[in-house]
């Protein structure tokens, strides 16, 4: 049995703030062994003051790309940007976010969000006694299919890949192949009792206890595929375009 | 408060076994108004006999194939072929699977993944009496990620998308861009309890009833992109070799 709820009671998060000690405030005595905290990036980045003015958002986006993957403007004159960001992700926007943030202002995606996932979950161990573990999640796009899934950004003494190498399927056989990437599956579920709209930006996730590990196991950056190995690491349209130049250049002139 | 937990007691499924006898046999009472089940694709496959002999894997993928997406060789020689499959889809195989199914033999997806779910969800409610959901599962994997998760295919009286839109953010300010995928992070999670190895492939949800509704709600087809809206409905060094050929063509002959 799998059992996921959000805490209540977790107010707006400025600056500064102790997010250990507000987690553990708002979760009470509920947590134990073995349980896993998904945060939303958003109050990780609020509370290391990840905040900018609204109006540098577009400079911010270009702060945080280190390579553009795609852009498209729509017919209302609306670019959207995928990039890679400095976190080797690809998302729209570099993660840059204005939903849930101050009237006026952007948030950017946390320094290190694997750092700010040990440290809450090493924060909450000493100070609950409990062995948890951390996710920060982040609302992603997804090429190929509509809409968008939580997935695990940032991730402390969580194994985020289950590793299936050496155990057979039903029918004897090795499972080779498969490497179910269970942080970004804990993820998504959580978002099914975070919600969108309301602040709960916290959820507990209580039945997985063996994925809870030591916290200086691979973070969330070891499930980005490097660009060198990924087969859509640049838009069908800008690829084509880059191809269609390098062919024009090499036929030869006239 | 979400719960989830695979239902023990399904056995081997061949081809013409009613699956809404052996979900409800396995359900026992369980089921109850807005419980959601998870159904992996595979035995949906092989109840509806979509086995083939293991020798036509390559041709069946071809048949399976609307459009190539993206294929890579490995040092080893193995041929990645990512593709559009008639469902519209893109995925590894075409979704023909060679895991868990009995030696010699490959599954192809459900002939229709929707159709089935609605079957599964239809027959479920009369029989057990309560309103449920029906998805069908299969696990994927992503551009950009490492590892697969499990999404929905098929969908039978419940919303794929939470509908955000006039609902507001903890600011007040409107939610129009989000969009969440609440069928895929439904069978994301499911895919936590089910497990790979163990022969537990179906999967109740209970605490989202608000996603629950009538049979005729748009099926996990609508979740999948059509091409044209796609920025990556084609691998960057396919896109790139075809620009490279119309860019060499278009130069003046010399």
């Amino acid at each position: 049995m799998l059992q996921l709820w959000a805490l209540d009671g977790i107010g707006e998060i400025t600056p500064g703030v102790d997010l250990v000690d507000v987690i553990a405030t708002a979760a009470r005595d509920e947590l134990r062994d073995g349980d896993i905290l998904v945060v939303t990036s958003k109050i990780v980045s609020k509370a290391e003051g990840r905040i900018i003015d609204a109006d540098d958002r577009e400079d911010a986006i270009t702060a945080e790309t280190v390579r553009v993957v795609a852009t498209r403007t729509s017919a209302t004159g609306h670019t959207t940007r995928i990039v890679e960001n400095r976190l080797g992700m690809v998302s729209a926007a570099a993660g840059v976010d204005a939903s849930n943030t101050p009237a006026g202002t952007v948030l950017l995606l946390p320094e290190d969000p694997d750092a700010s996932a040990r440290r809450l979950a090493e924060g909450l161990r000493e100070r609950t006694g409990a062995i948890v573990g951390v996710l920060v999640s982040d609302t992603l796009g997804r090429a190929w299919r509509e809409g968008q899934t939580d997935s695990a950004i940032g991730a402390g003494g969580v194994h985020v890949f289950e590793d299936l190498r050496g155990q057979t399927d039903a029918e004897g056989r090795p499972l080779v192949v498969t490497m179910p990437c269970v942080a970004d599956e804990i993820a998504a579920a959580a978002d099914l009792v975070k919600g969108k709209a309301s602040r709960r930006p916290v959820a507990v996730v209580r039945g997985r206890a063996d994925l809870v590990g030591a916290l200086d196991l691979p973070g969330a950056r070891s499930i980005v595929r490097p660009g060198d190995r990924d087969m859509f690491r640049r838009g069908a349209d800008e690829a084509y375009a880059d191809g269609f130049a390098a062919g024009a250049a090499s036929a030869p002139s006239p």
